[in-house]
């Protein structure tokens, strides 16, 4: 009997990454190309299908493909359309579905990279039992997906789930939509980065931040600063943690999830993120949800997260 | 062939509403009693059947009860329960479904006011079409009722859409369940009264609101002072509309409803909550939100929504 295979692509400002999945979740065959240079995206789908088949040709094993699933930025579900996207170089609307499914018979589903993680975390991750939980995703901005009953909610138009875009300080810093105050401007690799340089410029402290320029400074080395003790780095992160953990208590009362997961860059600081956003949640918790909502890691495989989230939009349909 | 009907009950801390509604939300007998001065929720429930029997007797066609349908604060759908409802006689937790089914043998449904509006707007109101929108109920405090994927969102534990308890402001006013700066604090018929006397004492202008205590400053004193010019009147209305608007667009960011709708007390206010609201609802969006999502007044008939919004209950379930 051949092997049901699912196809996950995900399409990010820099890097796309494609790879051939199992139900269970195994990555076959996997390769990541830029996505940049594609001026008409007709010759970037090209290029897409040229790999698809180049990875076919790597698998030794009867397979079937039941599948494509594509994670990409303003990707619109119920149309099938890449819109809008500031981050990549076709400008407008594209009916990006149904460019690809020139290349390949089977069926397509697109969405964006949160909402992938948040279906990801369904079929391969750590809410396969829940009904009602959120993902949010902490890189270069703020992203979220999120679940209730047993549903990705998309919304009336697909855009729904745009957590960080919320204002939390209609005074404060302008995120990357021009919202004032908007989340992701504290709470993401960026905002934390931001917050670092406020500090710096705030406080007279010596710390081995100010050795970096606001391009060159990782998240990793924040997290090292914060491991040996530089308290600059150590505030950023609280600070940071505590905005977080303020703003997951107020999505609670939207819509009461069982957990809610962090992934991406800024997650994987580990404890200096997760244990002052878990403690400001619980603090700012309604009394009847205090002590009944997990803030867990993502259980899926870091290194291949973002093939494996936009693979399980095809085997969740598959399901169904 | 006899009628079907279903039997609405709100429960409100002052008076219980019943009421004989059709599937078309026709309502055909009804009346209200005092929630009060029944110490044992078993002698509560006993009146309520007499009162549901009573009413049987006005009806003079044949008729057939499909379900009751009950709106009650903190009131558990999943478990059919009341959970230490502040506003109610009663401590603890009452497994109130149970002791109403002792009194009939038809199937009885039990959610909080807000989610029984909400489902009454689908049932009977604005919302027949509509998948995804959320209704907000601006009384006392500030309740919500949340659809999407055409479901309403009850949460992990059926306490979803407590948008009331939202913190807007870690510095800001208490609301009723002592979070710091909640959203009902500002925004509900308490919250602009309370807007109205922190305007009393910031300022020197005259106004007719002056005249009135706290306790007895009614809402529509605050509508006609406005109509009359009543500048403090004006101003607390402009400042609650625009914080209402502003809290709106960030909920749409979560779920991206296509209409949000106002009841309740302060929404009576008509064009001076609605009008303020609007216009931040709108300013404030994403880019991709703005002029896509509508703020509506209920399509409910106005006086009897709390018993239509039980009697939906019975028919949302009837209709699966």
């Amino acid at each position: 009997m051949s092997k049901k295979l699912a196809i996950g692509i995900d399409i990010g400002g820099t890097l796309t990454k494609v790879g051939f999945v199992d139900r269970a979740g195994e990555l076959y065959a996997h390769l990541d190309f830029k996505t940049r240079g594609y001026l008409r995206v007709d010759d970037y789908v090209s290029v897409l299908a040229s790999k698809i088949q180049y990875l076919e040709k790597q698998l030794s094993f009867d397979f079937e493909i039941v599948g494509l699933g594509i994670g990409a930025p303003n990707a619109n579900y119920y149309r099938g359309t890449i819109e809008h996207a500031a981050n990549l170089d076709w400008k407008g609307v594209i009916p990006f579905a149904s460019k690809v499914k020139t290349h390949f018979k089977v069926p397509i589903y697109i969405t964006n990279d949160a909402n992938a993680a948040a279906i990801g975390e369904v079929v391969y991750g750590n809410a396969k039992k829940m009904r009602d939980f959120i993902v949010i995703t902490l890189g270069t901005g703020l992203g979220s997906g999120i679940f209730a009953n047993g549903e990705l909610i998309y919304g009336h138009d697909a855009m729904a789930g745009e957590l960080g875009h919320i204002s939390i300080d209609k005074e404060g810093r302008l995120d990357g939509l021009g919202i004032k105050g908007g989340l992701e401007a504290y709470v993401s690799s960026t905002g934390l980065k931001r917050t670092i340089f406020e500090l710096l410029s705030d406080s007279i402290l010596d710390s081995e931040l100010r050795n970096y320029s606001f391009n060159n400074l990782h998240g990793e080395y924040i997290t090292k600063a914060a491991e040996n003790g530089d308290e600059i780095a150590r505030a950023a992160f609280e600070m940071t943690g505590k905005i977080l953990g303020e703003q997951l208590a107020n999505f609670v009362a939207f819509s009461h999830p069982e957990a809610i997961f962090l992934l991406g860059g800024l997650a994987k600081s580990g404890k200096w993120i997760f244990e002052p956003a878990q403690k400001h949640l619980e603090n700012n918790l309604l009394p009847h949800y205090k002590g009944k909502v997990k803030l867990l890691p993502s259980g899926m495989s870091d290194k291949n997260v973002a093939i494996l989230g936009a693979a399980a939009l095809v085997w969740n349909q598959h399901n169904h």
